[in-house]
């Protein structure tokens, strides 16, 4: 199979479908809209998990484990919950199958008396089952968190950003007071946020939903959104507020000191395996994948180049010596000597999976006592004396993941204009994407009038944003912010 | 709640639910079969996870993500799969719910051509992907696990040990030849052994499987076997060579050295979260949970006893300290200086919940310069000098983890017995249970009716079996070997 994948510029969606499949991230299943994450692509995710994971537990969260099947009726209990999740779904409706003469057919006595629904997310059953482990204030908060399979029946579906099957992580906390709920929400909020910056080298901007773009069931939504390279905005994670809505729905309450009874507060967050299409598209290039070394499978790949048995064999006492060193310092390395593919073949290929760091030595470098270092992002290469060599990596990594980001963020920065007038926001829509800042009078129904007409939502109202008084582009009203629009995954 | 739990001898199957429930490892759920898994029974599981995982990828297995749903018509491609799988199963044929009414319902316009079955296993969903994957020999041997949720519709369900819905991995692997796929399928028997014997102190019998208890689509099903305190056995792992039959359900063919087109050689192996069942029913006695070190999410629990605030300051001085030695030493501890609970409810919750040692430090000790030690899995108290109290726990630990090892061991020679006649057969099985060593014929008409008669079933023939002569205690006819018979969960 030829490496070579479409440029952005010819055709920016095409890209990104090679560039996953041919990196060996994803590739489709015999399952309309769903996806199998092959192993590169799952390390990945992996990687994600395993910091997001630990970030969660030094913050006082547990895992736990509920059910895959919700019962139909749950959906109802919560009037909001129900109108944003209870639509398309996958919804088992028997439990057996049996053989016939047209081959293996559903067997119509095994129908389930309540049908069930596999969970497009879990607040419902989670609630349901807060009610018998919450009894006193002593039993708060519950901070649990639970990595699971989700399923929303989708219509258009893209590798990672939009699969009907998808993998996540969703946080459901219960709090004894609404201060301490909104405080939980937007310690999350931070998590993700550093996660985003400091693991994925993705700058985000923080911000809170408008009505419309709110969970169902939340009485705020919290999200952090990046900008992608072709100009689009993609939310990476969100985190709500849910007030006392879900306690009510499923009678949770809780004597207090006083033993008094009350209703219970609380929270939901998420982030899901969409995060890995959304580090493909902020640092990837025309020549396939570029990872941030703190989320790459491996930070360097080392390749022997040899002639014959007994060259390999010298050069590799070099590269176990070099393997033992970076080891050593934490790096994760891969040592691809194999002789089934040629040193071309290899280079192509770390370069399409983005590994940052690639060092190859050849029996000139065992003269010279070198190594060539190859620097994904920018790809370039330079010798380097192998005395000295681990250090020289560990910082050329640390160097990359900041490069990185300072780049995204440069990118971003330039793509971020402010608009005043409608004509112009159309037009900045169409031919430049990216993030445009304008007034915007508040209103549900302005909102999705912009988003009929130029395909625009409202990404988010930035936490901490500047107050100044304008007038809405598309009706004139007044205004005291800013907001973001833009296009979005 | 009160903590205390029947007596195994009263009713050891109350006394495992309850244990269960209070000791807050998993508790039933709104779904019919399907359990929530609690924080506390998901860091048991987590704690497995990481074990596990860490010896696939040592072994050279990668993970990876495969849809849950499977197209139904899947599951008659193999032939003797269809009869095991394709039966009691959740079955999807709608994707969409609307409003009426009645409420919301299944919106029947919303049905799906093809029925979708959620996996009860992936050996088919898995090889019709590594049909697109693997195209020559330079592709093989393809290593493969995930960590995903099964589904299999069960009437009749326990905690842990059998839910409609539950956690596992599945290994996948594709081999060049049959002898490489032999030898996958053993590795993996002995990594499930080691981590039976080594990290859950649970001595199993290595063995295979007789045709009739085989794996649907098996060639071989190989099994770790254990032995629980009420006498029943318990199939903890299992790895299944699979032959050629998926490769030609599937038609997975590649090229090898020579250009020349084969079938694609198969293994699949899997344990699941049963195992936290089978961990409960190894080691635990009257007063709760006994975990063994390694797995426990906290090896040491430490209490101060304190009477007023400034006592509890100086006691936190002397438990701030002995926290850091032993996190030191890679010892997991938590510290429970919460006011919410008396000591007495501390030590009772502790010991319901199975945490190998206990600390409790009062003012006494503060003069005296000790701590007193408790041993969870022996009741033993004594008291130690804070002076190499790293060392000293470091020590009881590992002495924890064999002690328990040894305990069941003997537990299961003790209950291992060799009979010779149907009599004495069933008399055992009725009032002992245990492993019961008898010659059988070889025939599955012999086992089956054994197994009506007696509910016993052969839970393997050992590997390395001794051979000896003999007569089938059923049919009398000649025998070359005993094998285990048992009742099983």
């Amino acid at each position: 199979m030829s490496k070579a994948i479409v440029s952005r510029e010819q055709d920016y969606s095409q890209w990104y479908n090679e560039l996953v499949i041919k990196a060996g991230l994803a590739d489709y299943s015999a399952v309309k809209g769903c996806m199998v994450i092959k192993p590169y692509g799952f390390a990945i995710w992996e990687r994600m998990q395993r910091a997001l994971d630990d970030m969660f537990k030094n913050t006082g969260h547990s895992n736990a484990y509920f059910p895959l099947f919700i019962p139909k009726s749950f959906f109802s209990k919560e009037a909001a919950h129900v109108e944003g999740f209870a639509k398309e779904c996958a919804v088992v409706t028997h439990y057996r199958l049996k053989n016939s003469p047209e081959g293996i057919v559903v067997d119509e006595t095994a129908k389930l008396e309540e049908e069930l629904i596999i969970r497009p997310t879990s607040e419902t059953i989670i609630w349901n089952t807060y009610r018998g482990w919450i009894q006193s204030y002593r039993d708060l908060p519950l901070l649990i968190n639970q990595w699971a399979n989700v399923v929303r029946w989708e219509m258009r579906t893209r590798l990672f950003l939009r699969t009907t099957e998808f993998l996540w992580q969703e946080g459901h906390t219960a709090h004894a007071t609404s201060q301490e709920a909104v405080e939980e929400t937007l310690r999350i909020l931070d998590i993700y946020t550093e996660f985003a910056e400091k693991w994925m080298s993705m700058p985000v901007v923080k911000g809170v939903k408008t009505a419309n773009e709110r969970f169902a069931g939340a009485v705020d939504t919290y999200c952090i959104e990046a900008l992608m390279q072709d100009g689009k905005a993609l939310q990476a994670g969100t985190s709500h507020f849910l007030g006392q809505n879900f306690a009510k729905a499923f009678d949770v309450k809780f004597l207090n000191k006083e033993g008094k009874s009350e209703l219970v507060w609380a929270t939901s967050w998420g982030v899901s395996t969409r995060l890995v299409g959304a580090l493909i598209m902020t640092h990837s290039d025309d020549d396939g994948l570029v990872l941030p070394p703190m989320l790459a499978p491996h930070e360097v790949i080392i390749v022997p180049i040899y002639r014959d048995e007994e060259q390999l064999k010298k050069i590799m006492e070099v590269v176990s010596q070099i393997n033992s060193e970076l080891t050593k310092q934490g790096i994760r390395v891969k040592i691809d000597a194999d002789d089934k593919h040629s040193p071309g073949w290899k280079f192509a290929e770390y370069e399409l999976k983005g590994v940052p760091v690639r060092l190859a030595i050849g029996p000139k470098d065992l003269e010279k006592g070198t190594v060539e270092v190859y620097r994904r992002d920018l790809k370039q290469k330079q010798f380097v004396p192998q005395d000295g060599i681990a250090p020289h990596v560990k910082n050329l990594l640390s160097q990359i993941q900041q490069s990185l980001y300072n780049k995204a963020l440069a990118f971003r920065e330039q793509s971020t204009v402010k608009v005043d007038d409608y004509t112009t926001f159309k037009e900045v829509l169409d031919k430049k994407g990216g993030f445009v800042l304008a007034h915007w009078d508040g209103t549900t129904e302005t909102e999705e009038k912009i988003k009929e007409e130029t395909k625009a939502t409202i990404r988010c109202i930035p936490m901490d944003n500047q107050q100044e008084e304008g007038n809405c582009i598309y009706s004139g009203k007044p205004s005291k912010q800013r907001v973001i629009f833009a296009k979005a995954y």
